[in-house]
């Protein structure tokens, strides 16, 4: 296993990025930490595994159990398992398991060890660097959560390996917007070139592509570690629309897709607002659709209260007025408050 | 209104501690904040104003109550009254109502505003300082936390006016416990020389001791915020016996007496593994005495099986042994395993 990044952040805390050959090399890796440690899995990923771990817990896999519920079963089973401070606890999964178990191991004893072992693509390239953890709450994505920073994170390609397409395409709508924030074309290029391979989840390509993206993660979260300084909030290019989508739909719907569906309204929007020529825009909507993603989705004259009262519980409120990520170009996001007209006209049918 | 104190604790986070003339003061400090707040009280400490504040909500007093379905309580209030991440909570009661509206502030949306206004001695001298945040789980004191410290502290004598006597000897015992960190004899003396103004909760000298009192905190957590050094984990001086005893006694006494009981305790262990002499030991257990605390009570032979279950759950448990905070001298403490014959010596009647 080779690491290959380490990314510094809140309170000088140190993530390493570890990129593994194989499942059998991440368990070697793991039964190094011998008893004390404490698994998080969901019912797809436990079948990856040849045998359940011991000291562990599975629960139902699905954004809807991102709740408070299944995080106090994460924090009961541990206690039962008796965890200390100095367990590890092991995140094998998504990112729903990959942020509730950072947010339960963040709560326990104020503090437990903690290792993240994505299993979908959307995790490895979103949820596992900078620290955020999170529970849903009251229709409120990622409402409830805390800032901590995995000690490892472990990368193995076949853990995608039995994941449905559609899955594996939601974190591809996360790859695209980092291409849209990287300080140069080459994620771009990288995406344009490696398309047929990148379907096809290439071992080599996909770790690639994995890597290249934490780069540019890395470059935001170091700048701005706790999100206070506005920098990092640039990583949430597409999502204000995006989560407004997904809680409208009640969760129905990717995050992925969603993403990708809320990075093409980030690039109408900066369009719209002169922000951007539409030479971009449509080189950015033709990548999304090139990936095979529904740009062309519309909300509904009926569903646009719905829409429009789920983007006012979005946690970028400030004041009053909710900001958007948009562009002025290839890694040059900006913030800008659009008022309910603007959004409608670039959400509405 | 006056800062008396900025205290530094993780991720750079500074923790402003002021000094109120009174609750008039504290009032008009908090008025300027506007409506962008969310207050936390419970039924006792509501009392003490003049009128509920708009957006607030109002829990059952008590260390029962500082459970999950009250930090649930919190957030789903604060998000009911349309709180934000710019949102400033503002928590006004005892150390229960203290650490459970820091742990919903560090929590909403990753991180709210957090002013804390100490209405108990205990309080002031304890909880404030630090950013522990906690609430109890399945028995397990401060089982469920995070690190968060508050942007300020606002001490007010006159909060105390209308605390039973019992209450407010409660805090002495962490007072106390300060006094034995120090590094010098200073906050000592000046117990021994005001006891009887101290009992009378005369407002400069409380003040004085409250201040006192932090500065010895303020020492400790500054050179170890994330209690990952060893360094801030002294502080739970004579606490590994008074949470136990807490826990066994379903929480029925106050935290501020099972502190004094558990310093008795831990000068009787460090007089015991000749780390003092009998004179220090005896001072201490003086001290106490003089105070009105009770160190002669001892836990009975039938009772012993649950203290010491309750001490197996302690969160200073590392590699399967519990360490105490023990003194080799005022201001020099040290931790040391005690193996259970030697608790049970130490404990039984």
């Amino acid at each position: 296993m080779e690491k290959k990044m380490s990314v510094t952040l809140a309170s000088g805390n140190i993530t390493d990025v570890y990129f593994a050959d194989s499942l059998k090399d991440v368990s070697l890796w793991t039964a190094s930490y011998g008893e004390n440690v404490f698994w998080v899995l969901d019912s797809n990923s436990a079948r990856l595994l040849e045998s359940i771990p011991k000291k562990s817990i599975v629960l139902e896999p699905g954004e809807v159990h991102k709740n408070i519920e299944s995080l106090e079963k994460i924090i009961s089973e541990a206690l039962s398992c008796g965890s200390a401070r100095d367990t590890r606890f092991i995140a094998f999964g998504g990112g729903v398991i990959c942020d509730m178990t950072a947010l339960a191991s963040s709560l326990y004893m104020r503090g437990a060890g903690l290792t993240l072992i994505p299993t979908t693509l959307l995790c490895m390239v979103d949820a596992t660097l900078g620290g955020k953890t999170a529970i849903d709450y009251k229709g409120g994505k990622n409402l409830v959560g805390t800032f901590y920073p995995a000690g490892e994170v472990i990368i193995s390609a076949d853990t995608l390996s039995t994941l449905p397409i559609r899955e594996y395409k939601c974190g591809l709508g996360e790859v695209i917007k980092h291409a849209f924030l990287s300080s140069d074309d080459g994620l771009m290029n990288f995406l344009s070139e490696n398309r047929e391979k990148i379907l096809m989840q290439d071992d080599q390509v996909l770790h690639d592509m994995v890597y290249r993206s934490l780069l540019v993660k890395k470059e935001f979260i170091e700048a701005d570690p706790l999100e206070t300084r506005g920098i990092r909030s640039f990583l949430n290019l597409g999502h204000t629309f995006a989560h407004a989508l997904e809680s409208m739909e009640g969760y129905r719907i990717s995050h992925g897709e969603a993403v990708a569906w809320g990075l093409g309204r980030a690039l109408e929007a900066s369009w719209r607002k002169g922000l951007i020529g539409s030479g971009l825009k449509n080189l950015g909507i033709k990548l999304l659709n090139d990936y095979g993603y529904d740009t062309g989705y519309r909300i509904s004259r009926e569903s646009i209260p719905s829409f429009m009262s789920a983007l006012s519980k979005d946690k970028k409120k400030s004041n009053g007025s909710i900001k958007f990520v948009l562009l002025k170009g290839i890694g040059e996001p900006l913030l800008m408050a659009l008022d309910d007209d603007s959004v409608k006209e670039i959400v509405l049918a």
